[in-house]
């Protein structure tokens, strides 16, 4: 049996980005309660990584909900529902960044906030970097590109500079992938 | 200048745990655009970490957005605006472990999802446990206690056998703290 079983939902908004529901749910339990959830399409988070010179290439975006300009690593939106999640990647690492990697590793993915949304976010690695273009974000979303060391990066996350949940996740990951298990 | 100015707010649903508005906003570039926010009221998480046994403790819960039972650190919503975040801790701690802790090291915070919701969890490692209770969750939230062992936990973060957010951001942080940097 599911532990959580939805017993009707009730469609509240669709919007640009999201949709939200509230669903009537029945736990194992027995008890009746509702859920709201938040419906998104899902998203790809990229740390690009220059093994020559131990770099890393980050992006700031002021971010309107939270009213605050955060540094972040490169993402962006899965543009169809089932996009393959490194096409994305390629892309989002293009357009926010100017550059394309030769070699992508995939570190799996997260659910940012499983409580009251689907939201998963699949977390890639890029190496053998190449600067190919310009910048092209779409024209409502403005980043700037910052470029530090790794080792810089993995501490700016740790001491609580960068506070974007997938940047964290990311490091926690391409840490692993970069410096092994100790 | 604000890099995105609100030029007015649509309240789109106020539910038991989140508030839904689009808001239509003008970018530093003169484009209007809109913008969709998911208002949450905060939360903490807590990483419980027994120095003399080496021993975490997580939940498991099921998780009706993601339709997954989740492990995760014990972690709950700050139960009114502005609530202290050490204070919602400690009663997180208790109800979802039977557990409380002399000490709390703060770790910082994070936003969860930046790009749609002003989400923003409080980290905090619990040493100095001392079991006081039965498990007390409400009665709408079933969690189960998993034990396990730090570098066990920290393994199950970065290979992927966990994957929420806030769970990796705080083995992130905790690391620091109790290993150091190397």
């Amino acid at each position: 049996m599911e532990p959580e079983r939805s017993l009707g939902e009730e469609k509240i908004f669709s919007g640009k980005i999201i949709k939200v529901s509230r669903y009537t749910v029945e736990l194992s339990n027995g008890i009746k309660t509702t859920r709201e959830v938040v419906r998104h399409p899902g998203a790809a988070a990229i740390l690009p990584y220059d093994e020559a010179t131990g770099k890393v290439y980050l992006v700031t975006q002021f971010r309107f909900p939270v009213g605050q300009t955060l540094l972040e690593v490169p993402a962006g939106k899965l543009d169809i529902a089932g996009e393959d999640p490194l096409e994305c990647a390629k892309r989002e690492l293009l357009e926010e960044t100017g550059m394309s990697a030769a070699r992508f590793e995939y570190l799996g993915y997260i659910f940012t906030t499983p409580g009251f949304s689907d939201e998963k976010i699949h977390l890639f690695l890029a190496l053998k970097l190449e600067k190919v273009a310009e910048l092209s974000t779409d024209e409502d979303e403005l980043v700037d590109v910052v470029e530090t060391d790794w080792r810089e990066f993995l501490k700016w996350c740790e001491e609580g500079r960068i506070t974007d949940a997938k940047t964290l996740a990311l490091a926690l990951r391409s840490r692993r992938f970069l410096e092994g298990r100790e």
